[in-house]
């Protein structure tokens, strides 16, 4: 598997960049072999909203949330030219060595296995990390509304500063983390799995990674040599 | 089965009658046998959004409205007492004999045997009375946040009067259909099931609905005599 692309939630608030981008993914497929992880964007939000009102368990607003990138997995499936929504890593494993485009529904591996702890610290980043760490992925691919990781909010500090490459430890030390989940960090270092963090709007850029070339992203570094 | 139960998804915006409903519930649940289906409400109504923003197939919203309900129903897990989530019929039927509150989450079911049409007619609300078929039950009660079905919208005019009985085929010629989803009555008549529309913040009325009182709701007579 050369990577499992994580399309973070927030992307579908622009439907023509979404589309632009899920269209290139469509290409991307016929030449590597990918899966695609969703993230949870409004429909993990709402679940966000009831944990407040109602102050849920984690158990239970964790549940609730994966259902929510099932949910945005399913409307990617309508826009990613020849994909197919599936739940087993193994049918996932099998439609990209065909050129499709799987688009993995964590619930139901989520449910059953549970391995990872239930907060909201662990967001659909984590799972993508998880799931490429199953499939024994060569890399994760966060892709997002902002160009990585930055020194600080890029949205709320004009000074903020990309970061080009940083290592998983420096990532579980730095403090303001933008655009990725708390506990991926020390995923990735469990599991030496290689991280990008790229933005949506530049579907470009995910084509490089997966070339290995030079272009706009956070290169998080997780193998030990 | 005594009845199947449908938590409308609006009653969950206010907290505190949706707790003092769903305490009446394990309560309930000790003396007749019910099973629990959730509405979709607010998780239901992002799909929606994103229906209209994205002009989704009917099979995907479809299938995506479902897992909202799913949602709502982990919710209710956590404030019914002494509640169960399950995926099974028959494990929703076993629970309820032993005085235990299943809240039957409907994805698995309804993925699977894929029994309605795929549209916006059809609503928690059918898929509770199928659910009933499903299980046998004798009624099935709609429990909403307006007092049963009214000659017109009651929340926009004054002259709304409720309607205290009414024939599943009245229900399907009536237009101003307020509080149920317009492929119910057609499931009414097939399925030949008696239905109750109620007002969950008067939970004593579901009481006298399972123990054959009079009381304020709207019954939709589907048997023929």
């Amino acid at each position: 598997m050369d990577a499992v692309i994580k399309i973070g939630g927030s992307l579908a608030e622009d439907p023509a960049g979404l589309r632009a981008l899920c269209n290139r993914l469509g290409k991307i497929a016929k030449k590597h072999r990918v899966v695609v992880v969703p993230g949870g964007g409004k429909f993990a939000d709402v679940v966000r909203e009831f944990d407040r009102r109602y102050a849920l368990s984690a158990d239970i607003s964790h549940r609730m949330a994966i259902l929510g990138m099932d949910q945005f997995g399913l409307l990617l499936s309508q826009i990613i030219p020849n994909s197919c929504a599936v739940y087993l890593l193994n049918d996932a494993k099998q439609l990209s060595e065909i050129g499709v485009v799987p688009i993995f529904l964590p619930s139901r591996l989520m449910f059953q296995d549970d391995p990872l702890e239930h907060s909201w610290d662990v967001t659909s980043d984590s799972i993508a990390a998880y799931v490429a760490s199953r499939l024994s992925a060569d890399k994760v691919i966060l892709v997002t509304d902002v160009d990585g990781i930055f020194t600080s909010d890029p949205k709320k500090r004009s000074d903020a500063k990309l970061i080009n490459e940083l290592s998983a430890s420096e990532l579980l030390e730095l403090i303001h983390r933008t655009s990725v989940g708390k506990f991926l960090p020390k995923l990735l270092l469990n599991t030496q799995m290689d991280c990008y963090v790229v933005n949506g709007a530049y579907p470009e850029r995910i084509e490089a990674i997966l070339t290995g070339q030079h272009t706009v992203c956070t290169f998080v570094k997780s193998r030990i040599e």
